[in-house]
């Protein structure tokens, strides 16, 4: 198999499956123990310095950031699943899948830790102003890009619910309704069953 | 003119001016001074509730966070300064992009305000490994995907850039070499040129 994708239940990795699934992309999964401190093993840090998961290995190219990672299968392997180049909603479709990690992650660990970061400064700016930005992408809509779903619902839907499953956002019904929306897709329940075969494999919870 | 920016020159859209001649681009300015909070008025606000620049509006779409306009840009019209959706350069590409924004700028602004996080957790890791992940982009290599220059410079070494010139890093030869080739392109010079203009107009430094 040609793509293998460096995977733990308990992390982002997880997610991934998500949107392999979605792309319809075939991945051997190599497991790797974060519990153990796996990740920074030599044969991962070779590929990644940063030894974090998900990372994603297809023929010579590594991918890491799994929204990078998310993307990337779209655009190579399942094109329907994003704007071609050539739309504007492309711009609408980078906009969420860069906010996810750079915008509501960081403010959602600076709240949690109390971090004391100056809004103008902080490329995430506030928690209040995240969570209003974030409801603009989705409320009136079915998902980001309106009707269509894409891979950019993969990255900021499933940014939406770790935040909500791990209670770090209240459950605004406008969250919650698009990341219940999303569950119900075929490929996020079969994403969600192979992670739970792995972590029984794992003898995980 | 079709695209409008939210700009100001000291703020993250004076590096959107690079993108827009990378792409030779063209784009009205709608300065939005940040030094008096204007970016919180009622007409950004509605186009991104976060109020902050650089915020582009091209048509009906309105594109926000610095990488997405970026990748916007060269995805929409200046496809030649990315790799084909079908290449796999398209994973190296779509990486650093994401990499800059996620994982450098928390990374830094964590360590200069000492932000106790654990790093399991957090996406950007420590700062010497998203150190380490920086240089094997561009260790040995002219740009990010090798010989090609691209947008992923643009984003990824224009995070280094400031970096660098704002004394957040350390300038390592691996760093500020490349970021002197890139300082050499003439489209970084128009851009420079253009913000500088821009400062004078405004009465600022
Ligand atoms: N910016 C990365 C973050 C990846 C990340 O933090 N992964 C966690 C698991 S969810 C990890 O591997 N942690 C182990 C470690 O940092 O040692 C991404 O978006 O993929
Ligand atoms: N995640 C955004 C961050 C944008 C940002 O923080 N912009 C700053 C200027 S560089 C800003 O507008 N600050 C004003 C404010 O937050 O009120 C991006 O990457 O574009």
């Amino acid at each position: 198999m040609a793509l293998t994708l460096y995977y733990h239940p308990y992390s982002r990795a997880a997610g991934t499956l998500w949107a392999l699934e979605e792309a319809g992309v075939d991945c051997e999964l190599r497991v790797t123990n974060i519990m153990k401190g796996e990740q920074k093993g030599a044969e991962l840090i070779a590929k990644n310095p940063m030894g974090k998961l998900p990372t994603l290995v297809d023929g010579d190219v590594v991918v890491t950031e799994a929204a990078a990672i998310a993307l990337y299968l779209a655009d190579r392997y399942a094109p329907q699943l994003a704007p071609a180049v050539s739309d504007p909603a492309r711009g609408t479709y980078l906009r969420w899948s860069f906010f996810a990690p750079s915008v509501i992650e960081p403010a959602v660990m600076a709240k949690m830790t109390d971090w004391p970061v100056k809004e103008v400064a902080a490329g995430w700016g506030t928690h209040a102003a995240m969570l209003a930005a974030a409801e603009s992408a989705i409320a009136g809509r079915q998902y980001v890009l309106g009707d269509t779903f894409s891979m950019a619902d993969v990255v900021f839907g499933g940014t939406l619910r770790f935040m909500l499953d791990f209670k770090q956002i209240e459950p605004a019904p406008v969250f919650t309704n698009y990341v219940d929306r999303l569950k119900q897709r075929p490929a996020y329940q079969r994403a969600e069953e192979r992670n739970l075969a792995m972590r029984k494999q794992l003898g995980l919870q």
